[in-house]
């Protein structure tokens, strides 16, 4: 069996950075220490601590900017060497000196974050961090969407002949082995500086893509304790080390380790990293995992749509042409109706008020309150994503199709789930992205004002955009501060705004009872 | 791209089989319904719904026995072809015909659970399940251990006639992807029968080996929603979709299988399947994971010591010549000290009982006592296995080293970790394996036993075994019910037991405070 030593490969933990995601790179104290204690018993070489940084608008901790003192206390708890990570494209190669200035002597490596597109700029910055006496490192994201110019491109060799590693980072974490092959064996007919491996979990193959990069002659392997790092997370530690103990014989102490990691799971406990469908999704079809997650969650998108959207994969769902949708007709007044409370609440109020006024336009960017506007004599219009159209087929009843235009957006334009049944099929037009949904893309709300703009609506009466009550999410409250803007925006170019029920929004209101 | 369909692979879900583990097989009813309808519009082609059984002492629920309604039911809610699994071990060929009576006209396939050694015996089973009507797999558990001479076997020949799928099963989930091509070669050469492939996840590679075995014309694989079952679990139905459709454009409507995962992953909350470090070590060594985490729960034994008992695996920690212990010296009585909280209750009333009677020894069978007993003239034994070395190297002060054997078993016996420091190294002696020893293995109580054995103990006083108090654990359960049996064991051998100190195991107890 091959024996793992300094001559064959090295190990690079980088907990404290990656998971710092999850913390805003704070950590307890007691932690820290017990971290570095049980690294330093570990066959691990470097020990990533974190970025240096410029200072952000946000709260981000300690291991963020890794100001002296914190660099001193590091250094002061762990007998290996350590590594910090600069994100490239933060910093101009002159100021390199500047940020690095408190990690001399203390710092062994730095590590450069780079897109592949920003690699002419990165020689720049690795060519001022190598004159610093650093050992340099080259993180190049996006392995898994590298193109072929990339292993023949003049910047690589200049890198070829400053860095210590150049690192193949899998971020959407949805390679195979089969593709780490050909990278690395491209990477090694490119160059000769030694390479190294970072790979996330999305798809479950952290470890067979570290173990393949190691058999391909990856030089250095990234993992953190129990995966902690954004989204799905990193390769585990722990099952790197069980792996390695078992193939190479590589030295561990799996009791010293357990600890660590029985700590590090109870943050699991409460931070919740990890894959998930959306994760799979977004490592499969490398998408940023931030993009998935955030349209499930703040959009109510399908998972469908997604992928079909992004992916391009073909025919799975039915092909269907669906139109643009064309309209002369004009309205005075629109009612826009989200997926609040208030509209079934309200409902006797609004329903008599839009009898009286029959000229009057619904438009509906959540399906979640069809019902309390069945049999009305008013053109409604539903702006439909996903999840909406799902929504709306269980609660629409097909003697109350007509005077309804059923819009879906042009990016998820051919997309029409297998469920959605033929009689809704046929009706759904496309709406063209107008001002709002240029701005705004992927809104609902977008899409009504949209609407509203095309039909030549004065006048627009809010309902069921109730804002938050009690606990919200992050996703939440950013789709509120949006919505927030758009209506902004409506006020400024002339429509006037009010809301009928009791809202949060920042507009006037004219309550529904004092219309009539 | 391949296109997956009736003649290329097949899925079969197993979650309500094997997820049945953490739930005793029983289910909610409406997730159940949820179940069968999101199966019914996935690319699954058939749902295995539980085991068929002979009736057990421990309750098991519906899916564990599959009576005739339970059936009736799936079959009203599944429109896929339906399995059940006997575990061939526990029915004779003769009983085949009674036990799958309920299932004719309802089951498509039975499946047999067949450890290799089994082999002849299953021909017989799967004969007769055969001839009843029934589409027959094998599945053939422990691939990870198989030998050669497997793949030549007469069995083999006769089963390769009679199956429809024969499965790999790797039930330590712990092969690699190089292991499964080979395996799946030798399997082709020497049978003609479809093969499948059923894979666990401890090491993470239950999809990686999955794809693989697919490239290696395995025409059915396994998979459970949100990777549900025994331990580390299974591979994610919701994975391995991901990537089939990515890869072979199967056809995956991802938003109801997404309602489905997030129910699961509730359950998953509650019940915690999934890897961890002993699992991953049982995966990398073919550990059966019970055994592992029994050890690791019970025992609170050192996952260094598992690894390296186990796996005969090198010498990664120090080898040192551990020499046996020899003792001349005989005691009339015994202390023997476990894990207990009375100890330090009653400490006063020990140490003045102890201090009185010199020519008591206390024998420690955990060292979470070892300060109730600093600075006596007694002599004492400490039964030490990984984790209590370590603790009772941070309890035990050096000044108080004399009068003090400390006893390591036989099984540990080449293991010294790191970190106990070599002012206890040259102190361990190994202790020979006993009567107690022989039939409690590695139980520290037995240990104890054995000691007081060697030295001629004719009297044992207890304290510190007070059985357990609130919530149980199965792993505490087990141990004190093993704990009771090794007394009732003693007693019946001559020796004298009785209890100090308040005990909820059953025996006389003899007060501290009656005592001087």
């Amino acid at each position: 069996m091959l024996k793992l030593d300094h001559k064959s490969i090295q190990l690079l933990d980088c907990t404290l950075r990656d998971g710092g995601y999850y913390t805003h790179w704070d950590f307890d104290e007691k932690l820290v220490k017990q971290y570095f204690e049980t690294m330093n018993k570990l066959p691990v070489k470097y020990i990533e601590i974190g970025y240096r940084s410029k200072p952000k608008q946000k709260y981000q901790g300690a291991f963020y900017y890794l100001p002296e003192h914190v660099l001193k206390n590091c250094q002061k708890l762990s007998s290996k060497k350590l590594a910090v990570i600069l994100n490239e494209k933060e910093f101009l190669a002159e100021e390199v000196e500047e940020i690095l200035a408190p990690c001399v002597g203390i710092i062994e490596m730095v590590r450069l974050a780079v897109a592949p597109e920003r690699l002419s700029h990165a020689v720049k910055i690795a060519d001022a961090v190598k004159k610093m006496g650093f050992m340099v490192s080259l993180n190049l994201m996006y392995a898994s969407k590298w193109d072929e110019e990339l292993y023949s491109s003049e910047d690589l060799k200049i890198l070829d002949g400053i860095l210590d590693y150049f690192y193949v980072v899998d971020s959407y974490g949805g390679m195979l082995p089969s593709e780490i092959r050909k990278t690395f064996s491209k990477l090694k007919e490119a160059l000769s500086v030694d390479l190294g491996f970072h790979g996330h979990n999305n798809i479950e193959m952290a470890l067979v893509n570290s173990l393949t990069a190691i058999e391909c002659g990856s030089k250095i392997i990234d993992a953190t304790v129990c995966g902690m790092g954004r989204g799905a997370g990193n390769l585990k530690m722990e099952l790197l080390l069980s792996l390695l103990y078992k193939k190479y014989e590589v030295p561990v102490d799996f009791d010293i380790l357990n600890d660590l990691v029985e700590k590090f799971s109870k943050l699991k406990d409460d931070y919740k990293w990890g894959t998930n469908l959306p994760y799979m999704l977004s490592g499969a079809f490398s998408l940023p995992q931030n993009t998935v997650m955030g349209r499930v969650k703040k959009r109510f998108y399908s998972l469908n749509t997604i992928v079909r959207e992004l992916s391009e994969a073909g025919d799975f769902v039915e092909e269907t042409e669906i139109p643009f949708f064309q309209q002369d007709k004009k309205y005075p007044k629109a009612m826009l109706v989200g997926g609040g409370n208030t509209p079934k609440k309200f409902s006797g109020a609004i329903r008599e008020y839009l009898k009286q006024y029959p000229e009057i336009c619904v438009i509906h960017s959540s399906s979640k309150n069809v019902e309390t506007f069945l049999n009305l004599p008013n053109d409604q219009f539903h702006c439909l994503t996903g999840k909406e159209i799902t929504r709306l087929e269980k609660k629409l009843p097909s003697a109350d199709r007509d005077r309804r235009y059923f819009l879906i957006s042009p990016e998820a334009g051919v997309v029409v789930p297998g469920r959605f049944s033929s009689r809704f099929k046929n009706a759904l037009e496309t709406l063209k992205k107008g001002c709002y949904q240029e701005k705004y893309n992927l809104s609902t709300t977008a899409m009504a004002m949209d609407i509203a703009t095309l039909v030549g609506v004065q006048q627009i009466l809010l309902t069921g955009y109730d804002g938050y009550t009690g606990q919200v999410s992050k996703e939440q409250l950013e789709l509120f501060e949006e919505n927030q803007e758009i209506f902004e925006e409506a006020k400024s170019g002339g429509l006037i705004l009010s809301s009928l029920t009791p809202t949060m929004y920042k507009m006037s209101s004219k309550s529904v009872y004092s219309l009539v």
